[in-house]
């Protein structure tokens, strides 16, 4: 089987093929630029690849809704050229084949259930925690839209006593991504955040916004595993203090053996690594395939 | 066709019986005392009934995993004798019909999702606001419960500038639920929130923090509708003053005309009233019914 799977992230593409195994055969990425400048790479790498099904996971905020007029576009970016652009029919009518289309995130959620950390799980939720924040949901083996798309990388976190950072979201300040993804840190810190030491008090900080998310996210959506992911995360570090902070924030209340003794396997990082973004894409286009009954 | 429901509350129970339109048709109730009192009357209840399917929604917490040893076992409680009781085994080894199963609150998500106010949506996500704070998600046409099931009553608010109350919730002390619902208003301000003027300033604090919680719920879950239920929505003051909360949390950055222009057909009141949760356990029982292929 030979799947297509197109990963758009804000700052590059990157396109593959792959099998129905999770695994990626080939690959080319290039710089995000203007839509038709990428959308012409991205149809010229696929045009003679002989796909059944292409699979798209891309930055959003995108409309997913597929009974909506726009359903495939991305709806509004400050990123030049891309705010309502059919990036969907673009693609689409250049390939007579089933296509997947959902944000990166749900994507990444989606191929840790099918190839990752989370196979077999009906539930899994991601977050990625980058040059912003980004969560994807698979819930009772359906990955969510609902109204838009999950969005809770602005949750409204509790500030930690000692922050004085006024927070850099353009919406909300002080949210999540606002106090959390690498932007906040380096701006809070004046330098970036691969730069400061691991034992360095933005990593405290840190942990604790990010376990307040991880609270929220099981409190919510009761999930049967979190995956955090994306470039903050590869201080590692970061991990078992964000699992402290939960268990202290749950306190015990929420009775369930991997909160209460195996929080280690429950709060990990992704298992596809760097091929989490466009496995997911990947998963999305062999979901399309089975979907058209092939 | 004939479907009994039960609405096992912290403080009575309500067994009735309905039909397929969500019609109830009769009902009894009484008090929630040791679990063996309450049992023989709802076996009495059911037993020349003609029941074709039972529907359960219960207080909890409560095991709902199918795959569990103590499916259908009451959890952790405070509440005599409830702990650990095998509930849905109790009912089941009396009657020979489908049985279905699941918190208080997913039941009431659901049955607004059948009936009610969110009739035809494949999502929506139902809070009671009273004595304590329980969050039911139904999401991609699914009741959500993953690990345990939602406990959305637990996530941590930011507290109001002008509130010193410590908070009343065991485990966490200043939750959402021991910030927000009815014990903590009445511990407080000195007083019921029934007896309180609708000028009083608990009000706007109240809305503060279910205006977090609502504001959470669109982010992490993107539900098409959001219900408040319970007690403390009886003040109908606190409806308009949530909505007001939830515009100024999300500032206009999830762009959906729900939200944008639609904020009073997307925060609602149950369409179901004070049926609303004996009706989502006949919804239910009814699902049980329908998946056993009658």
């Amino acid at each position: 089987m030979r799947i297509g799977a197109i990963e758009a992230g804000g700052t590059k593409f990157v396109c593959g093929i792959g099998n129905e195994n999770g695994v990626i055969e080939e690959r080319i990425s290039f710089p995000t630029e203007q839509p038709e400048r990428v959308m012409e790479q991205v149809i010229s790498y696929f045009k003679d690849k002989n796909v059944e099904a292409i699979g798209i996971g891309t930055f959003g905020p995108i409309d997913i809704d597929p009974a909506s007029e726009t359903y495939g576009s991305v709806t509004t970016t400050p990123k030049p050229g891309w705010s309502g652009f059919p990036f969907l029919e673009t693609v689409k009518k250049e390939f007579d084949v089933p296509f997947g289309w959902d944000t990166d995130v749900n994507a990444a959620a989606y191929g840790e259930a099918v190839w990752g950390v989370a196979r077999g799980l009906d539930s899994c939720v991601y977050f990625t925690i980058g040059t912003g924040i980004g969560v994807g949901v698979y819930s009772e083996h359906k990955l969510v839209h609902g109204l838009v798309h999950p969005e809770g990388g602005h949750i409204l976190p509790r500030r930690h006593p000692e922050d004085h950072f006024e927070g850099n979201c353009p919406y909300h300040g002080d949210c999540l991504e606002g106090m959390a993804a690498g932007p906040a840190i380096e701006k809070r810190w004046g330098m970036k955040g691969s730069e400061l030491g691991i034992d360095h008090p933005a990593w405290a900080m840190e942990a604790y916004y990010l376990g307040q998310a991880v609270t929220t996210t099981i409190l919510m959506l009761s999930p049967k595993m979190v995956i955090l992911g994306g470039g903050v995360m590869h201080q590692k570090q970061l991990l078992p203090m964000i699992r402290a902070e939960v268990r202290k924030n749950l306190n015990g209340y929420v009775s369930a053996a991997p909160l209460l003794t195996g929080i280690d396997d429950y709060i990990v990082s992704p298992g596809l690594g760097d091929n989490a973004g466009l496995c997911g894409s990947l998963a999305l286009g062999l979901a399309a395939l089975e979907r058209n009954g092939k």
